[in-house]
């Protein structure tokens, strides 16, 4: 094990590669894994059973990323709960949350008090700003931006493959500005823009770009009034 | 560890805080991690790499519970899959069934008989009855009633904050009445009521209350001949 | 623990129960827990925290399944991510792909070069051919036939019971033909058929048979052009 600070409080069975860096009152739940080069800063809580700094694997029939070497960094008084993984190469930036049997994967940027609920899965390239809600098993595809004060509902669904693997195409997920809102279980196709504070609907289909302030609902999504 | 009967069956590496009390016949799977105040009663089996009697947590933006401090209890015959977390607060019942990947906060209250599927999840304050189906990957959200012989198909989504974050508002999840039926992938909104013995066809986006033995699907969900 | 090629690699405190056999070049991740009678092949690589060759349990108001006590075999070069679950009486073919979080039942069926997403479900009696993509979070129900090259979007939903429940009724669902492509968030309701190369676009829910070659959209979904 690396070295560690008297405040850090370990659970049972814990594993810390080598390379890991731990700040002051860290505290890691029973049988969790850290594995090589992550960061953890000070005050960040893990809960039990999660594994962290996971580096990229895929089949010869999956997207490689080229450049997933750097570490994880968890930045100082970030929670993480329980069954968690986490991959190399993001920052988890200050006093966010990540609920249990969340999954999120590499070169993801995630900042300031944004929230991530429980089993929630947020996919390579992305980026989420500051004080977004992201909640239970909603899925943001990889590619994606969230700006500040986004609301993604739960069990909302991205997808960034206009051509689901038939044709070589750039991925290219949803662009939702700041402070939009997306009703539970409405579906986003690849590379729409939401507007800011625009609202969509529980259960929509969003199939074209949404402007800013407007509100829409339905399969396929049509503006209504609010 | 505390005080275990000689009939107890544990996998290897297990971890249990101080203050659990296990009946007798329970079998708990290799890596499990039983947390401290958990009761688990008679011929209980829980799998491997659970995390149970979790205590609530939280970050600045988040709802707190103010009484979560109450235990998780396991009543008899029951039986926890695989990878599962379990809150504290929580009671569930008699000859229960909970599947692997599943989580269930606190101040849950699960009645007999009950089968909760894989990878569902079931959020704080909710209540389900006697005999009822959630399946696979359903979404339970807060502040949520079940009545007995309720169906809860795979994917269901349900939502409990009208306002998306953006007011004050008193949480409120749907009520499901008894005998209840929503097909796979449905969307329900916060507060609704689904009268007894309804069905909810797969996919329908239900916006407003729906009487009992009505059948329903759309979006949004409107009344159909059987 | 059984005999190991000196060639395996193991994390630590993994669990290998009795009867299991490795082949040559495995790597196992720290925590993972090998179940009884599991046949691991050639350059095979798991997780950490995996729960691998599970026996289906159930209670009262389950299903049970009669020839479940055939071993869970994991043929040559596949790859397993963290935080998964597998079952007794499966086999994963060669270079296969899980991802993160996925649980796959008793008496599955994956073909060649088959991608199983992140937190994907695959119910049991399902059969999955060579090259198909699962992708996050889609639920593949009991008793499903995936031809080859399938494309499964993120998030889409199936069912299999026609009464949700409520009748004695013969189990059955989709048959997805070769080359067919679901949309993400798409509802596929019990024994319908996709016809080959059909492509069903995202978040519709399809209630009846959809031919070769077709599109489809909406709720309910209809043909359109492409």
């Amino acid at each position: 094990m690396p070295h560690m600070p008297q405040s850090t409080r370990l659970g049972r069975h814990v594993v810390i590669e080598d390379g890991v860096s731990i700040g002051e009152h860290v505290v890691i739940g029973h049988h969790s894994v850290i594995l090589q080069g992550t960061q953890i800063r000070d005050h960040v809580t893990i809960g039990s059973n999660c594994v962290v700094g996971i580096q990229p694997a895929a089949n010869e029939r999956m997207r490689k990323d080229s450049d997933a070497e750097r570490n994880l960094v968890i930045e100082a008084g970030t929670k993480i709960g329980n069954l968690v993984s986490l991959y190399a190469g993001s920052t988890i930036g200050e006093t966010v949350f990540i609920g249990d049997h969340a999954s999120i994967r590499e070169n993801v940027q995630i900042e300031e008090a944004s929230v991530i609920g429980r089993a929630a899965i947020i996919e390579l390239n992305t980026t989420i700003g500051k004080n977004c809600t992201v909640q239970t098993q909603a899925y943001v595809t990889g590619d994606t931006t969230l700006e500040d004060n986004v609301f993604i509902g739960p069990c909302v669904s991205m997808s960034n493959d206009k051509y689901m693997g038939a044709q070589a195409y750039s991925l290219k997920g949803p662009i939702i500005k700041q402070g939009a809102k997306i009703g539970n279980n409405a579906s986003l196709l690849p590379g729409i823009t939401i507007g800011s504070h625009a609202i969509v609907g529980a259960g929509a289909v969003v199939t074209k770009d949404i402007g800013a302030n407007t509100i829409v609902a339905g399969v396929p999504a049509k503006k209504i009034d609010a």
